[in-house]
């Protein structure tokens, strides 16, 4: 087998060719994809201009073709007699590429047909299940450990068993939809995937000499070409868009970073890279939940002047569970929405997504400039995320 | 782990199952087909209706469903120790999944965006990759016995080395497209899938109790809940089709025969069932190749009193080269073609398929009986593979 060392080196070079590839292959099929009209509307721009969608599918493509390629090379008999062969390894890979697989298949399903939730939710979860076997048999660690403020209670660690496989499930589950529901303007979607994948790669770097060094070079085998894939799409889906990702594209990176996060067994140091993410999901979970109503879309919406301003609900309070109520109270107790109250019953307040708040913080702008300033936002979390993981961690676990 | 005759048990269960799923969601999935515009005109009909296409990516789906459930009751932590694990036997079903879901995948772009040959032929080869490499690792044979008669030249058996793996390459190719390429009227595509499927199934249960249980093992494992969803399939797609079943279905099913045919190391054997798609395939070439003429489609025709007559194509024969003038008089001399000459150089041949030249040979017929005719076609071949696999083959090797 080729050291890890080289075939890091190779499958950089690949991602090198899957960057080139990617940059090549777009323009090729943005008349295909719209003269067999898969298709969307860009809201935000004054002409409304009708764009090819699920341009995941074509990087998602690009990126199995590489992993593909790289298999035989990392495998190759030449250089690997089959006794020695690493099936664990292996079969992490192959696993993971189904995963990936399924999940690219789905999400171009999804665009096409527009699929109900539980689909997409029940989907994730079964192609997780080759994956959480391959946890299951490689890995099989179920025990988290407990911070040290706690011990008194639980112990040094405790054995979640089931649970644990649970909460994997879920992983995958999440990191499809979070990266999903975190959308709406130029180039966030692959913007964000790309500064995850950026802050996962360093953490791979930073976790190389390590003693999980065998993970963390899985993960790099992975990360590479999505990175080359990504950045070339983000070239074209940065405002103004040429084309639009699609679910396809934020199924496809979702399920890679559960994958990741499942089998090198640091889904806790992957959920912090995923703190907007996972804000944004709390935040918009009682629109989702239909606790507050919730309208088809929850988009910012573009000004005369040219700029996004928040889009709004309105709704009568009495109209409203228990629960709703609770809610709306808890956030606007927290300044977490902006509420205009017609009389005591009518209300109107902005829809619950992370770019609506960030419009009523800092006032209405121009899309490029939201964009920009989330991904700054993505850029600070994945700061605070390696401030948590190690200098902090030394204060609830023994480093 | 459970045991080999319990597991089939619950594999038929679940195929029983998949049967009944797809039976209930095809119904649900045609408008929302035909809404999105996936669809194609049945130019067998004198109505021309327009009917939903690509339902194959509804049945895959179901397939891989059925598998991921299976797969966590087959290797339950229950019932096997992590030490015990049958990495082998794992590895093989979670690549020979990728590769089926890559081939879904393909199918389904291509249907939506009618892809070139050279997309075709290049990534089913690519999606094998993974498939090859587990061969190498589990099986790693690519030696071929000699028959009999010409032992004295080559010896008793030849290691053929990396041409086996390159042969293996084109096996996963050829099904693909062979399935593909044979099609053209309602319930054929689906028809000869399930034949080839069932001769499959018996040829498994035949060598059940034989040496390689295992590989016939984990060929039922895929066997069963492909007849499932595809017994159902049919049901929609027989004549009058309701639903088109698309490149999608040809791909995922011509892929699902060469992974079992692959590692069931049974190449031979499968090819032998694949007689009817051989010959349509060696049939076809001089077409596909432009050695002859070659029309956008090469259908039967549907004449006014409602049967189909087959379909020509008209050509001088001085605008063809001379590999196109020998494949012409071979296929003349073999009475293969219907020919018309219209004078010393305008020729009209019939289109090479199967289709066509059933329809020369028996006079044109209704779309129904030529799909059954060509099916007790597929029957017979059947019968002649097991002909050749077991009292022949005594002719030429030591059995």
């Amino acid at each position: 087998m080729v050291s890890a060392n080289f075939s890091i080196f190779i499958i950089f070079g690949l991602s090198i060719i899957s960057y080139i590839l990617t940059k090549q292959m777009i323009p090729l099929f943005i008349n295909k994809f719209l003269s067999a009209n898969i298709s969307g509307i860009d809201v935000h721009k004054a002409s409304k201009p009708k764009l090819p969608e699920s341009f995941g599918v074509v990087t998602g493509c690009i990126f199995l073709v590489t992993c593909f390629i790289f298999l035989p090379i990392l495998y190759s008999p030449g250089s690997i007699s089959v006794e020695n062969f690493p099936h664990n390894e292996f079969v992490e890979m192959v696993a993971s590429l189904l995963s990936i697989c399924c999940m690219l298949l789905l999400g171009f399903i999804d665009d096409i047909f527009d699929l109900r939730w539980r689909h997409k939710l029940f989907f994730p979860t079964l192609a997780s299940l080759p994956l959480l076997i391959v946890y299951h048999i490689n890995i099989n660690s179920t025990t988290v450990l407990i911070p040290r403020q706690l011990r008194h209670i639980f112990g040094v660690s405790v054995d979640l068993g089931i649970l644990y496989y649970i909460y994997m499930g879920m992983l995958a589950v999440f990191c499809t939809n979070a990266i999903n529901i975190y959308a709406g303007v130029n180039g966030l979607e692959v913007g964000q995937s790309v500064i995850i994948a950026l802050s996962v790669f360093v953490f791979n770097i930073i976790e190389y000499y390590g003693s999980a060094r065998k993970s963390h070079v899985l993960s790099l085998y992975f990360i590479l070409p999505f990175l080359g894939v990504s950045s070339s799409l983000l070239k074209y889906n940065w405002f103004p868009a040429r084309v639009f990702v699609g679910d396809t594209y934020c199924y496809f990176a979702g399920m890679l970073f559960a994958v990741i996060a499942i089998l090198g067994h640091f889904s806790k140091t992957m959920l912090l890279f995923f703190i907007p993410q996972v804000f944004n999901f709390i935040y918009s979970l009682p629109q989702l939940l239909h606790f507050i109503p919730c309208p088809r879309h929850r988009f910012p919406l573009l000004t005369k002047s040219g700029v996004l301003e928040p889009s709004y609900v309105e709704f009568s309070l009495n109209e409203i569970s228990l629960i709703g109520k609770i809610c709306f109270g808890i956030l606007q107790k927290f300044h977490l929405i902006k509420v205009y109250r017609k009389d005591n019953i009518k209300v109107k307040c902005n829809n619950l997504t992370l770019l609506n708040i960030t419009l009523v913080i800092f006032g209405s702008m121009h899309e490029e400039m939201l964009t920009t300033k989330l991904l700054m936002l993505q850029i600070i979390c994945t700061g605070i995320a390696f401030t948590i993981r190690y200098p902090l961690a030394s204060l609830f676990y023994d480093v």
